[in-house]
């Protein structure tokens, strides 16, 4: 299939939940997600290709050109962060579509080694239902299914309800992945910087957070006197600067820190909060970085308890460890990119990615195309239509030879 | 009517939305408020005694012993802040309720100058609706009807509709008062440490609310550089801050400023903010020290949106100058107090109250009891039952005087 087919079905799928600045707002099991999923299943459908749905909502378009043979998976996810952009994750959904298709007609009838599907995981961004990364994690045995489906939303909704709301909790067997292969935006600007066509991951940062609750007083905020207030949120407050301050404690950019959850009880003008609930992210390349930025936060954060006679409980949850891609599949990618005539670098991801969940079980490859200015998770993320259809040619090639047996039988790393 | 009838009743009303440690939560036009309404208008009718509530709903348990003549009005508010004590506003209720039988009992058939009518404010606290002081406010005409039954909670229902789903949204027309009288916990603790039966308001602080509103850039937690983020809550973290340190450049306790309220976009923990929209809340004495207080924290949110490359956007609002109390009142409240062997002294109140919004069109006279330990808004609040006792045998000497014509007949201050 041509570059502008692919071009007319990622701009279209851009206007489901799209948002009044360019942006979409698809979060996991909601209406919009829904929209898209029927829409997936539509285009697959047309195409004369079946759909599984498993039982954590994963979606497969399936491929199957030597029945029996297990399948080279592809893909990302078609959900979003509330007010997001339109790139993250749909780009590498909707360029499995096209590479599985352009696959399809190279093949011309003749049997590859592995079948191909295209699949969409459920719930990457894990805004309205955490942890992130759920389907694809359910589905490499990372998370159990049903302490994920038991999970809830902010409105007490479990994963199982809203997934059965919009018609999406299948019953289908997921097909058993050989390897993986999946595009994404940067969502940072080194690839713009050096003006860079592709991104070769070689790894995923280490990640933790920091479950942080302050339990302070309640009291009139006219009545009391300052000195008798046991005020939660000026104590969250100065948390909130000594996470994003932590950083400067190390070399630029080698650690990035932030609270972007905190909830304030009661939450009223007049009342002096009683209770300020957050969530610290911390993320660097080197798992001793983000050691000792926990360190001098869980030593400062004490000091502040002592100092204001509060309560403040930290815990640690999330935590997860530098994964490294296999050297040949990044030497597979780096030669299929370079045969294009297209540049490539080696980069780390400082975000979480459904190939990390499945790098821990199959030979997985993880590319980037160049994100302008770097943002993401908001409207304003951006991509060139040059860059994404770059990217499309390669993850076909990618995919071809990974079809035609490239990364099987062995376990090199 | 015994205090100890009046011990009881105050101890039975606090099991009305009864919270785990001894508090109440009732907030305006609620379930449980709904319930201490059907409380307060059985208790009328056990008394013999009509009800009236009007189109904003408040309730008036009529006393009329000369027809035709307007009301003394005393009562305070059933509604309380979420999770809050069981002494703000009821303890008000119940003392007039008590103070009115006892009237009753010692006219004994004589016909006095005025009616009584002991009322029950709606919506005293302002944590679901917003502005506080809302049924007394619109009593005395400084609030519109219709625009305060249009207000929203943050579920979007309106005052309109929570009130005629509990049933309290009344067509009667509301007594006409001539004077009125009000007693409640000081909230504060200059009276116990003083040693000090009944404090005399001789006037309100100086208030108003600055509403910030800090807007940034949504990005990616992870995969954001910290240089290229546009943090919101690091943002309102710094403006929490400063809030909470203008006191300083102040004489202690002359000024008492705090965010109680505070609200993050999206609001996910891997998301950095676009948006947190604060409530900043400031009060004193002096309104020239508020007026400074509120110009150095609108400099430096100026510089703060500068440095930081964010929109800020500052707005005043919920002003509320100081009302002094009738001279006339405070010595007819005296002398009362005198009389029982009771000591008193003259304070300003820093919280709001419905006294406060009655004396733009009355004579009001307003009394306090000790707090215990000053705390109030949360359930540690507390007034033992012999201080409680006391402010009943006063409230009632000061109603039976205003009943008698005291404070009627002339406009002095």
């Amino acid at each position: 299939m041509s570059s502008e087919a692919f071009l007319r079905d990622f701009h279209h799928v851009a206007t489901i939940g799209a948002t009044a600045h360019d942006g979409v707002e698809r979060q996991a099991a909601t209406a919009d997600d829904g929209r898209t999923r029927t829409w997936f299943a539509g285009w697959m459908r047309d195409a004369g290709r079946p759909v599984a749905v498993d039982g954590i909502g994963n979606m497969f378009g399936l491929y199957e050109w030597n029945p029996g043979a297990s399948y080279v998976v592809v893909g990302s996810h078609l959900d979003s962060q509330p007010l997001a952009g339109r790139f993250d994750g749909a780009y590498g959904v909707l360029a499995a579509m096209h590479a599985a298709e352009r696959i399809d007609e190279r093949l011309a009838g003749a049997i590859p080694a592995y079948n191909l599907a295209v699949v969409n995981w459920f719930n990457e961004e894990g805004s309205r239902f955490q942890p992130s990364i759920m389907g694809s994690s359910v589905y490499t045995g990372l998370f159990d299914r049903d302490a994920m489906l038991d999970v809830t939303d902010p409105d007490g909704v479990t994963v199982r309800k809203a997934l059965a709301d919009i018609g999406f909790l299948g019953t289908d067997e997921a097909p058993s992945a050989a390897s993986y292969a999946e595009i994404h935006i940067e969502q940072g600007r080194r690839l713009e910087r050096e003006s860079i066509d592709i991104g070769l991951v070689e790894s995923s940062w280490y990640t933790q957070k920091l479950d942080i609750d302050v339990l302070g007083e309640q009291s009139h905020t006219g009545a009391t006197a300052m000195a008798d207030r046991h005020d939660a949120l000026v104590a969250a407050s100065r948390i909130v600067l000594m996470v994003h301050d932590v950083t400067e404690d190390f070399e630029p950019e080698t650690l990035v820190s932030s609270v972007g959850q905190l909830f304030v009880e009661p939450n009223s003008p007049i009342v002096v909060a009683r209770r300020v609930h957050l969530v610290a992210d911390l993320r660097s390349g080197d798992p001793e970085t983000v050691n000792a930025a926990r360190a001098a936060l869980v030593r400062q954060v004490e000091e502040l308890a002592r100092a204001s006679s509060l309560t403040i409980n930290v815990r640690d949850f999330d935590i997860r460890p530098i994964r490294y891609f296999r050297e040949d599949g990044i030497a597979l990618a780096a030669r299929v990119t370079d045969r294009l005539g297209y540049s490539s670098r080696r980069l780390p991801t400082m975000a979480g990615h459904d190939s990390v969940a499945l790098n821990t079980a199959v030979p997985a490859v993880m590319l980037f195309i160049p994100s302008v200015d770097g943002v993401s998770h908001c409207e304003r993320e951006f991509s060139t239509d040059a860059a994404m259809v770059r990217g499309v040619d390669v993850l076909t090639d990618v995919a071809y030879e990974l079809v035609h047996g490239a990364l099987a039988g062995d376990d090199e790393r």
